[in-house]
């Protein structure tokens, strides 16, 4: 088995898994309660605060455990546009390639009055700092702009971003989910107001994430009830959960620097190997991505059998990400970066770990290869572009 | 050891954490990912749906997997106004002991204009069905009474509740998180239409919980992102969390009719042996409470001494909820049932488990007593209650 999906999950890490059932057998008590047994509950759950703070520049107080990515980015953009409801500020800005997270948020607060402009992410899959600087107003409230795109992996200037909002006094917004952990990231430097990550992203667990929200920026609740979280998230705390995400966390971050370069080299082979195959693509900038992320497009294909087959071959990889997959529609990502609907039919994305190794790579190339000219040699598209009653596109 | 706070959290049971490991080893896929590994994963998500819809008489389709009870209030209750406001109906009915996840969400909503009526719960802690049906008006959209009290455990009439509601046409939610696993729960029986659950309060898994919501009651999101939970809850499931929930769920139910009259049966001789203490009482009342529910008032002394000095004795009990400790105020469910401030504060919960033992309950009766009797030797409001300086009330 090759598992190549690590953008939509990654495997825990047995210092995770350890970490969790230890927490879970023996630090099981309600962090609230004022015995002893209920109080270590509550160190666990300060300690892996200051442990996450750390690794993005940030202070405790700053960190929200929450129940992942996109409870942090709903919790965020609502916060901020609460905070511009009462400046009467109703602009924000963002992207048309962010999650659906964001973007749907993003819908919702349409709905509520508020006016969204979406900046350009360009062919690379990049926005351009000066078109953000165009587009702010004097009624932005905020500007949620991801950190590094979750299927095509390219990687935003957020400093420049983080930059030009704190001139212009605007709250910036990164869904960081994709970042955390496999990139350099600090809040302080990046000029970050608020950012979300999840565990599960960086071989922690599933249902745990955090928000950053800088010491200046009042949250408003999302779940509402207890005083856990400093009155901005109610609900016990999952403290098994928190303390291994934190493991985990300070666990990738500290294999990244040693990582991340062999991690990008094997991605630079899988892309040079890959974009062999005839009419294919690289998806999304060669330079500014992701260390784990290849996403291509491929002509004459469709995504769906070509995942289905490469998982017969005991290969997992997706086509656009998972949160949107059993939809027929083509991603929005794709789109947002001028592939046609045809084209984006046909694409992979190959998210490789830090356990992946070269001959792994080798065998990605061949099989992607393989299925690929196989899924051709049947495809009524193919022949019709052969035919040349279609165009090739790429 | 004994630990008497279950109604704060529960242990995981060893199923709950077996079953939670070997999900996060074996089956951490992305559930929404094509290939079969993901596919495996969402198998195992909905073999626990069917499992929990089981438990409670729904239908697997009328479950949605939560992080936990406050977010699954939260949820339901917004769900309902939201339901209320597109048909101009802005009344809500609840208590005025109802948990704080359920209380702030209402205060969130009257600052939206909705009207909410709390009926009152009496001194034995339980609210009249007739007093409900005298409350409900045209516009009422929602009636949100608990299932069980999480502080003096009291049981609410829930089918008489339920069955009024459905005559009226009302929806009608339960915060069934004290109760589920512990007493019979039906949502088709009782009338339910919304019900909220939360695993770690019958040995499952911090961190998750679920929202029953009838067929025909539409949800609307707290979290928008991925169409994951039928596009009502985004956010990449917490498989091992989720099963785990369910293996807890599965197991505490299946002990229920075994362990529950067992456990009533201590609790009784706990309340015999605990109101023998002087100027003491029992708060709510003593039939219609959950089987490990024991809450008591002491004059003359203050919760939180009696809590620490218990701890030195290696029991763990709780004042009021854990949710609220911390907190100077008197707990608001003994306000509710009408004890004065004074008498308020010196109240001790002790929530006991199916592990308990004969032995432990009569080490609970006379560790309280030493202890109420040691405080008591230097409290000066204890020396004016003597002196006649101050009314005894108890």
């Amino acid at each position: 088995m090759i598992y190549a999906d690590n953008a939509a999950t990654t495997r825990m890490s047995r210092t995770a898994v350890d970490t969790m059932i230890s927490a879970a057998q023996e630090n099981w008590g309600n962090p609230s309660s004022l015995y002893a047994h209920g109080q270590r509950a509550k160190e666990a759950l300060e300690e892996a605060r200051k442990d996450v703070a750390a690794v993005i520049g940030a202070t405790p107080r700053e960190i929200y455990f929450t129940s992942g990515g996109s409870e942090a980015d709903n919790q965020a953009i609502l916060s901020a546009a609460a905070l511009g409801r009462k400046t009467g500020k109703l602009h924000i800005i963002s992207t048309a390639f962010e999650h659906h997270a964001v973007l749907h948020t993003l819908e919702k607060l349409k709905k509520e009055g508020f006016d969204v402009t979406l900046l350009d992410v360009h062919e690379n899959g990049i926005v351009r700092p000066e078109e953000l600087r165009a587009a702010i107003r004097d009624d932005t409230c905020l500007v949620t702009i991801m950190y590094a795109n979750n299927e095509i992996g390219t990687i935003q200037p957020i400093r420049e971003i983080g930059a030009i909002c704190r001139e212009k006094g605007v709250l910036f917004h990164t869904d960081a989910v994709q970042a955390i952990a496999h990139i350099p990231v600090n809040v302080a430097d990046d000029n970050i107001d608020l950012l979300s990550s999840s565990a599960h992203k960086f071989h922690g667990p599933k249902g745990v994430g955090f928000l950053y929200a800088k010491k200046s920026v009042p949250l408003t609740s999302l779940i509402s009830g207890g005083a856990q979280e400093r009155g901005k998230r109610a609900g016990t705390e999952n403290v098994p959960g928190i303390v291994a995400m934190a493991a985990a966390l300070k666990e990738t971050y500290a294999g990244m620097a040693e990582n991340a370069p062999r991690v990008a080299r094997l991605r630079d082979r899988l892309i040079e190997g890959i974009t062999q195959i005839p009419h294919s693509a690289l998806n999304g900038d060669a330079v500014h991505r992701l260390p784990g992320n290849a996403n291509f497009c491929f002509e004459g294909i469709e995504g769906e059998s070509l995942l289905l087959l490469l998982d017969d071959r005991g290969i997992q990889a997706s086509s656009g990400s998972a949160c949107t997959s059993g939809s027929l529609d083509p991603s929005h990502v794709l789109l947002a970066i001028g592939r046609v609907h045809d084209v984006a039919h046909g694409s992979l994305r190959l998210s490789i770990g830090e356990d992946i190794t070269e001959e792994q790579v080798e065998e990605l190339i061949q099989s992607v290869s393989e299925v690929v000219e196989y899924l051709r040699s049947f495809s009524p598209i193919w022949r019709d572009l052969l035919a040349g009653k279609k165009q090739f596109i790429l």
